[in-house]
């Protein structure tokens, strides 16, 4: 499958006392652009979560490489991966716009509950991962 | 080395349109806990940069095992770990208080860079290991 | 009515790059305030939420007197005040713990929508301002 | 003076619990339409912190019309305006895109102080009044 890639700039509240963009923020770049990529796809995040179906990260490995701090533009790329029946795995890199720079490499595991909890294959999520 | 421990509790706020804590806030709440372990142990996060010293998150791995919604209180479980010279690793778990029930697992690695942004030893960091 | 108090404590991810807590996080710990004394006197705010009445700020005022920074305590003062039939406001006040200096003044008008978005009487909420 | 106008969309996370925009993140909307203006009249917000100055805001007023929700796409429209010698206000205003539905209304008066923390004239700032 074709890589999804979404560019992002750094917005000043986001960084913290260095000066720099906190380490949690990464995770809210790289959710949004899951998201957005789920959305080019035709999975729309929160009506999927009104119909009770709720994706959840079961574990996130974050690679810090290199900081962003104020005016930096950068893209996230992203691409998918089968990890079991019931997992799939969102890997995703952030690169400086400019120089390509590595920033961070991730890696998130997400699986999928229904209304009553249980682990669950939902069908649009697999057509990510049928090309 | 006897594990340092703070209790916590879910704002309404750092939950998401799912009405469970977003997978991001969990980043901030292990690294309130870190920096309130450095402060227990005598090391002002904030004193430490504004002298120039930047520690930095080199690597983290979160292993989300339930989620935390409105009205929890929690438990924040810290460790170190040496990793190399320069590196070392905070050992983190989350515990729901009153069950117990494991939220999550995670392991930082960290490293310091002085104001060249040369990778450093701190003393101060070091007598973290010692015992 | 006796005013309801709290007190909380600078986390350093809530300092933006000017090394103090950013503007928009004094939303934050006024917010919790007010779902902390919902709490204390008996409402729970995700519970009203999930029940489809939708307790909504309509406008807010900040004054900032004084800024807060890396290991700050603070207590948040509040109180109620009818503003109209379908309106009331909350006063709220942000102190030094230790001086007592004074950070920050607001006023936050709410109004509440039950599930058809028509604008409510909510009982609970009344009685907040019977006494 | 023309306004200035950005375009911003909704990001998942931005919502909280009653899955609609979180109030305190409007806040952060408004400070990075300010900041974008900023640069865009060639003043750098982080440069001009790391140079001493710092710009405060000393009262926020907020008027919430409509609440944004996971999906929108809004524009922040923004002018600025003299208060005193010292201070000036920023004028924002949230508009839906497509209706043009007003979703907030705004003002935002800051003030500088330099290096020794007293209030003083900014002559970059003082430019973006002149016209």
């Amino acid at each position: 499958m074709p890589e999804f890639t979404v560019q992002m700039g750094v917005r000043d509240y986001e960084c913290d006392l260095q000066a720099r963009v906190n380490n949690a923020v990464y995770q809210n770049y790289l959710e949004h652009a899951r998201h957005l990529f789920l959305k080019a796809r035709g999975i729309d995040f929160a009506a999927l979560t009104a119909s009770g179906i709720h994706v959840m990260v079961t574990r996130a490995e974050l690679d810090y490489r290199r900081s962003l701090g104020p005016g930096d533009a950068f893209m996230v790329h992203l691409r998918t991966e089968r990890v079991s029946r019931l997992r799939m795995a969102f890997i995703q890199r952030i690169e400086l716009v400019g120089s390509g720079a590595l920033v961070l490499d991730a890696r998130f595991v997400v699986a999928a509950v229904n209304a009553k909890g249980k682990p669950c294959v939902v069908p649009e999520l697999e057509a990510l991962l049928d090309d």
